[in-house]
């Protein structure tokens, strides 16, 4: 283990050269420009006041390209990790009390040292308990809530809650105080922003333009929608008419704080830290994995949790709240041609300036836009086709993916999220409770063995072979137990049972004791008890044993040799069994 | 479905002959004398008064003779489930109360519904999330704590407490209470009762006794303590010095009771009601298959579960607790040549006959006695040689052994058992989180293959094999991408990459998601990817997919016709790729 390990920018910062430096610039001032609103609504949705989203954006980067791995990844506030900040915060304080802006940073610095932690144990794996549908059902749920969330701010009324139909319901009783100027404002910005994203690329390259500007031009959509709000709102004093906007931001670089750490506020904030930990983790591995497969890169997940866990730090001293590696920043700062983790610290430079300079612009910027582009942002992540090709794939996981959504939508993200890992493992552990235990046969003139129901084979009616086709491990080995016993006790006139464990990969202590069941068990019905095709490391551990000494039959190393031995003997001596 | 599958006395009963009513007959009354005490003695385990004990023994017995399908299992009060409900229904009513005595009653009847239900829907497998070494830690766990529970009856002291710090604590606060006679009682009941069963049979085989006579000695040796104790007692007034006896039992038939069904008691009592089915259905059915084996019978779990539950609900109502099939009784039942569930009904008349004639013969019985029988029957299921034996094979299934003993102990029954299966379950799935994956290269001159590491074999530096030794799902999928990332990363020659399937029982929907991806990133570093020896039910789902028709590679029956197309291809075209 060397200290150089745990530092990747000494890899990278050996080779920088002026090229690098270029690229690597261009980047920054693109992805600079897209993260100035993008931080401003994120912020709102964690119901922060807004510079803590700038903030959050800064120290954060910078601390990445010191210990990530991923060349290109992007690291700041994002939607869901934003979301998850204002179930969890939300408990603990009031929203736009100093109270709420300390549990932020508290829970960024648990979460920080949650992953660091992780890391330096080397327990990246863990992550992997949320399964692939369980991350797509809360992401695509999670999608929904935000969306449902920004709708207050869409139509100028106080609403609240963490579930779907807390939120809807709190909605539909604040209608009343619906703002018709606020409501145009939003509604026209979601509808264009939606068109700019989906409509405006093809329309430009109709008209001719060169892919490469149809795309910036798509991109500069949010852009564009926050300049022509504000001058809308500026211009006409619609703030006075009742629309809300950012308002005064201080002009600051971030400033130093301290997270809280009274012993009530850890613990009440702890769980919630490991699930921000955890999906910030498993939503920054996966974009980092994607773009790094593309230039034949690697990333280490270990070191990218202490990555995270450096910024997550960083964020919790600086005004920020948790963040992780976006996947809308990282594409865009990965096709913007980044080449090191430097483009993020030019991109934090770029956003520094904007917190000292720019923050007056945002004045009468209308919080319908920034909820407009989040809700256009969200929708993306909603993906109900997922169901479709689940369902085709398999029921149990098609079980996982619909509770996750139902429970996380009715519920809330953090029992949605915990009950989906938990129904996973469970229907894992279902699955493997009842094996595929085929009976084989001998395929003639060959030495392979098939399912007697699906082939035409060889049997006796003396031996009986069964290939089991699961590892052996506490919650099958009573079903295999039953089964030989149900099987024998039917078939009369079987002299010996053939286990063939080509496809075992283990035998843990409870089917260890299984197996000498079996074996006293057929020993008292006199009948032999034989193994086959038995794994090298299964062997290893079954000679550790006292199995394989009081088997009452033998161990043979393929399958053939077994029905030779077996059924040969059976043919020739029937009457002396 | 038939409905007589729900009776098994249906089938034994049709085919019941003069030879197996005497069978019965003989068996019932060994098992009656043998009852008598271990029924007071168990309730008095349970906190309850000893009349339960026998109450608990009859209407659950004839039950289970309707409804069970061992022909040999014994059903009563048991130590562990005795433990159990001691410890479940202390937490909601003051023991000697009315209110202990209906909580008992409500504990029997939500344990009989759960088993039911369980058994209707056949969910039996659910008992095999207890492991082998949980329950095996468990029992041992239990019998200590249960053998110093009675520390206080031997030594005639109040003292209380769930886990074995509490009792120690508790026992050496009250040592100023000590009773010499009630120790003397009950020291030498322990003592002689521990000889009689470890060192009689040899003494009197030794004399010269048949080994049938030396068997029933040993047997009667508690009912012969019960009577020497009784009789000192009553010839001596010993109860005026002090020594606690069981005192006055009515003389009746069990009574007709309701459980309280308050929603507030059912709420305190449904979980530790889970626990105690469970742990009883384990226990039992264990004993019933072992018991079954040896005559070439057959049990069926589900129907097993109708039976112990019918069994339950019977206790409910007739002034019980808890029961299940118990190991030493089952066994004695069968060793005395009990043929059929009815063996047990004569048992459940004996025991009837007992409640009304003989319980003012118990009267001078004393306290220290039972709690002597309890001790050297509970001292018996202790047994620390498993954890050596267990060391031994498996280090994974030490770690849950050794945490289940810890935790049992030191944190009470339901803590304990509830623990180890979490610890089990995390174990497994941090075992299969790294699978087992081998390079594999061709056997010259054969058509094997084998991992590289262990034996001599031909490889290609284009052509990578990997055999992966574990089905792949959520938790291990994202580990399979990690490794294959690497390994391909590191050779640099790298032009097509196969993984061989033959012992992946599964893949599910997350890892069928890192197979896409792994075709992916493999696909942008211009490398194909091939499965080969794909099972049938594992293709059968991979056609429902996407991935074989975007495969950037072939799909090939067997590992050897894939190193010959692509090995082969390699060697003649390698500028081609």
């Amino acid at each position: 283990m060397r200290i150089a390990q745990y530092f990747p920018i000494l890899d990278w910062g050996r080779t920088y050269d002026r090229a690098a430096l270029s690229n690597d610039l261009i980047a920054a001032v693109i992805v600079t420009i897209m993260l100035i609103p993008q931080s401003l609504a994120y912020a709102l949705l964690a119901g922060l006041p807004p510079e803590v989203g700038i903030y959050a954006s800064i120290a954060p980067i910078i601390l990445y390209a010191i210990f990530g791995t991923s060349r290109a990844l992007a690291v700041g506030p994002v939607a869901v990790v934003s979301l998850l900040t204002a179930s969890a915060i939300g408990q603990v304080a009031e929203q736009g009390t100093a109270g709420y802006a300390v549990a932020a940073l508290t829970l960024a610095f648990l979460s920080g040292g949650i992953l660091v932690l992780l890391g330096v144990l080397r327990l990246g794996f863990l992550a992997n308990f949320l399964s692939h549908p369980v991350i797509s059902g809360f992401i695509t749920a999670s999608g929904i809530l935000i969306a449902t969330s920004q709708l207050k701010h869409v139509l100028g009324i106080d609403a609240h809650g963490h579930t779907l139909p807390e939120m809807i319901v709190s909605v539909v009783g604040h209608l009343g105080q619906v703002n018709p100027i606020t409501v145009a404002i939003g509604v026209s910005a979601t509808a264009i922003l939606f068109w700019v994203r989906l409509g405006l690329k093809p329309f430009l390259r109709k008209l001719g333009a060169s892919p490469k500007l149809a795309d910036v031009a798509t991109k500069a959509g949010p852009v564009a929608a926050v300049v022509a709000t504000t001058l809308a709102v500026w211009l006409f004093s619609l703030d006075s008419a009742g629309v809300r906007t950012v308002g005064e931001v201080p002009q600051s670089l971030p400033p130093l704080t301290m997270p809280g750490l009274s012993p009530e506020l850890v613990q009440a904030l702890f769980v919630p830290a490991i699930l921000i930990s955890v999906i910030g983790f498993v939503e920054s591995v996966s974009v980092a994995q994607t773009l790094a497969a593309k230039k034949r890169q690697r990333i280490d997940p270990d070191q990218e949790l202490i990555g995270l866990g450096a910024a997550n730090i960083g964020a919790a001293f600086t005004g920020g709240y948790p963040v992780t590696g976006g996947f809308a920043r990282s594409v865009v700062n990965f096709d913007a041609g980044a080449e090191t983790p430097a483009a993020g610290a030019y991109t934090a430079l770029g956003l520094a300036i904007a917190a000292v300079a720019l923050t007056p612009l945002v004045y009468y910027l209308p919080n319908a836009t920034l909820a407009a582009t989040i809700i256009v942002a969200v929708l993306s992540l909603v993906d109900f086709k997922i169901l479709k090709k689940i369902w085709g794939y398999s029921k149990s996981d098609f079980t996982a993916v619909t509770a996750t959504i139902l429970l996380t939508l009715g519920l809330g993200v953090e029992v949605g999220v915990a009950s989906g890992v938990v129904i996973s493992v469970l229907l894992h552990l279902f699955k493997t409770s009842r094996p595929h235990v085929a009976e084989v046969g001998l395929v003639s003139g060959s030495q392979h063995f098939r399912n007697i129901h699906r082939h035409k084979v060889e049997t006796s009616s003396q031996v009986l072979t069964l290939r089991v086709d699961e590892s052996l491990y506490f919650i099958n080995a009573r079903f295999l137990e039953d089964m030989v016993q149900a099987r024998v006790a039917e078939g009369g006139s079987i002299k010996h049972v053939i286990l063939m464990f080509s496809a075992v990969n283990e035998v843990d202590f409870s089917a260890l004791e299984s197996l000498e069941a079996i074996n006293e068990h057929l020993k008292d019905m006199n009948v032999g008890l034989h193994l086959s095709e038995v794994k090298g490391p299964v062997m290893d551990r079954l000679k550790q044993s006292h199995l394989l000494e009081h088997l009452n039959g033998d161990v043979f190393l393929s399958q053939f040799d077994a029905w030779q031995a077996l059924a040969g003997r059976a043919l020739v001596e029937p009457a002396a069994q």
